[in-house]
């Protein structure tokens, strides 16, 4: 069991060769949004957007498509058919293959099962999946085993319970563990302390955050800033720690400077730069 | 007669145990705004957003929540049906029973006085009424009395005059402790030194404040902050106590740093937090 | 003939009693904006912004309503009739004699000009003239002579010769007195040295500037910022002059702090406080 | 074979004279975005506006119009047909005699050849082609030879290949060098060190940029920057050879204060005039 800081901050800013160009440092996706819950995926965009990925591309109902894109200028939006009850249908003319990572699920709402089997089957990436996405991967999460790439569940301990219902949370590290090793998943179990556990059983604990991170929107953040990170990485490791410190470490930063009732989940968004360049080095 | 600076900012910002999550430290629903005053619920939002609650929920006409929810992406935001004349005419689908506090009433125009009589009678949790909200239970006052959670009425002395037009305003704050015992309600009584008077009778003033804050907006964003606060405390006394502080000490603080003719609504709202974090711990 | 920026800095920020009410200190309408030209009616309603007025209302053709108000929330936006040009056809619904001053003109395009003559006619307050606002009145400035309240004439040489044909612009002070002892009005001669002359024959050049401001959209920050100074005015001027120092040193500020092209008219409306609180007091 | 930045930030801010007004300092316009990439077209007018312009005119798809208008109220914006597949169709009503210089290509996607081309042949002033705008004229560059006015064309290294499939770019210098000759207009080959070639043969290479440059988006605003130095320029050489240099320096700039991930297009955009000021005098 490893305290996550150290490492976790070592690693970032990520790297970038002097000779960079946009489509070698990381082409993401995020699938997020419904009719009803649609600030989420400006959220989920604004994380990731905080990453630094060479391209991201967002694919929402077509309810949302022109907020979020007059939001997020340098995203690329497809907008997408929309159900009855206001969530996504389907990702028509996405080709999931191009994409080194997908982050799927906040804000989703009542999608279908479907969306989220397909994501798991052909994203050829690695896929992060949060809120929405993970109830709707409850029950079939023998799919995650097959894929190639990595795969992250975000879930907060009632997301949890209904993953892994057999799973007992009173040792959070241990259930973290036990998931991942099941699910062939990286699993960041949030809350207080969060945990992470990789597929292989390594457990780690993050001591940072801030109950400033209570809010509405505030997973919707990380899970962006999750997937912009895998995006970059050969690696899912450094991504996946980088991410759960560099989120609960800006959180406490903000804390610090607008108060603990002042880090509503934009704030954070909006911050998670400023923190790390005012962090060093 | 209390003065009530001191122990209105000894409560803020709100203390927040390390374990709190989203739905620990307050949901709150604003039900504000109509197609002519449309700006009023963006302002009784962000308002609300400054307080800090854990879960922000806004009913609006549908004419207005696609731009509410573009400039705040945390909260979620329920379309409501609008009457013919633009304003609100119901909440379908809103559960009234789960939210900690309830605001309505800025911008809502000419909606019918049963929205306001629902809400009062069915809001399980504290209710703040202000502006129109004010106007549509003028008359019908005697429904307060039944509510177990507590309520909040924050009139201007036009407002005050319609609600209680046989309590004369030359003693602001006998008329205030008056109301407040008659209503069985808090009593925020707005103007150059505001006074706030409780259902059982006390009476404070706030010597504060800025003519700076004489602005259309300034009572919305004061409306969504109490709301915020009342959410998060078992206790009314510093929710009401510390928001009236709060909105005032930052008009202030703003107005020397904008000048006096520098604090819209708007500055006002993005300026409660800043201000609370500049004002020390 | 005198030179404009003392007196003109010495009423800035206007003074406001601790008493003041957001209905005592100003009340403006802005009328503005066209399907073609939209961008006028929110700078017009952001430099009215800044110098606030305790009421802003604004009157848009449709199709620019909802723009303009989610960018001010704190504004009270009257969508009126558009015509099969884009222009603004009508003003229903809004009372003119309730304005403490009228601004009219940025962006109207191709409007009828008797929407222009019935604000100089009926506008119970000041009223300002800007831009298209300017040629629509051009040959029916008799009109002015009629109104009890002030009026203001906005115009830059190109403007100055519709409305004055036969007055020569070699000599600009000259020229600038003579319109405004023919018409009745104010007239703001626009240029590197605007000249302000008045009804009485006063003039008065300005010697500041910047030519940072020769940008589009400049003029109508100007319009909304004397608008917002003539609400809260008894004495036209005060306001003129004010607003007139307060927009040129504002480039000037600006152009040092973003070079000489980096005031566009959003910058510049959003630089009125910050220049004119670092100015002090 | 020159370095450029010393030559080419002494020209930078471009000087203006004390007289200058809106339609003596650059009248531009910007032809950009299509429904699948709209946000082009507001970053495009982005780096436009932080170039200083008298004038900034956009023509768009009309499903964009609307939204890049709220973002840029200073801009007049011509809302054009649109096709079936989403690009631009036509520029009806635009007078393409009357712009200092014309900028064309980020997000037009599938639009007719025949809009560039026109263009092309009619714009009385400098023309930058980009993105989408170099592969429409791409097997047409003979039009080029007929322009009076100066022509830029700015591919990355896969747009050089579509345009020049015969000049390998083992020799970026060479390979830019023949372009320019051989096309009549000035070529920007961007890249880890932008080479600028004109058409009269001599070379510059730009030693500074930075990898967090490597992001979408990047290349839309050095495309309206180009355009608003070209349209006060009456010389193309130093509004190119600084726009480069500006775009790349202010790159670095904004790294080091945002880290490496930090500098999305947005932020790229909102940071030139930041920079240029930083950097003096």
């Amino acid at each position: 069991r490893l305290l996550l800081p150290d490492a976790a901050r070592a690693g970032l800013p990520l790297a970038r060769p002097a000779t960079a160009h946009k489509y070698s440092v990381g082409t993401l996706l995020a699938v997020a949004g419904s009719r009803q819950y649609g600030g989420a995926a400006t959220l989920v965009a604004l994380g990731a957007r905080s990453g630094g990925p060479g391209m991201l591309y967002l694919a929402l109902p077509e309810s949302l498509a022109d907020r979020v894109a007059a939001r997020l200028p340098e995203a690329i939006v497809h907008p997408c058919p929309q159900a009855e009850n206001g969530a996504l249908a389907d990702l028509p003319g996405v080709d999931l293959e191009k994409f080194d990572a997908v982050v799927c699920g906040p804000g989703l709402g009542k999608a279908e099962q479907a969306l989220v089997l397909r994501l798991a089957r052909e994203a050829a990436g690695a896929l992060v999946l949060d809120a929405d996405g993970l109830n709707l991967i409850a029950g079939q999460l023998e799919v995650l085993a097959q894929r190639a790439a990595p795969t992250v569940l975000t879930p907060h301990p009632g997301e949890f319970k209904r993953l892994f219902p057999d799973i007992a949370l009173a040792d959070r590290q241990g259930a973290a563990r036990t998931a991942a090793l099941r699910s062939h998943a990286w699993i960041v179990l949030k809350g207080a302390r969060t945990v992470v556990a990789s597929p292989s059983g390594q457990v780690w604990v993050n001591p940072g955050g801030s109950p400033a991170l209570a809010r509405g929107g505030s997973g919707d953040v990380l899970a962006g800033l999750l997937g912009a990170l895998l995006a970059q990485c050969e690696n899912p490791e450094p991504a996946v720690l980088g991410a759960v410190w560099w989120h609960a470490a800006a959180g406490e930063w903000l804390a610090a400077r607008h108060t603990v009732l002042g880090v509503d989940a934009e704030t954070l968004a909006l911050g998670l730069l400023p923190f790390l360049a005012a962090d060093g080095p």
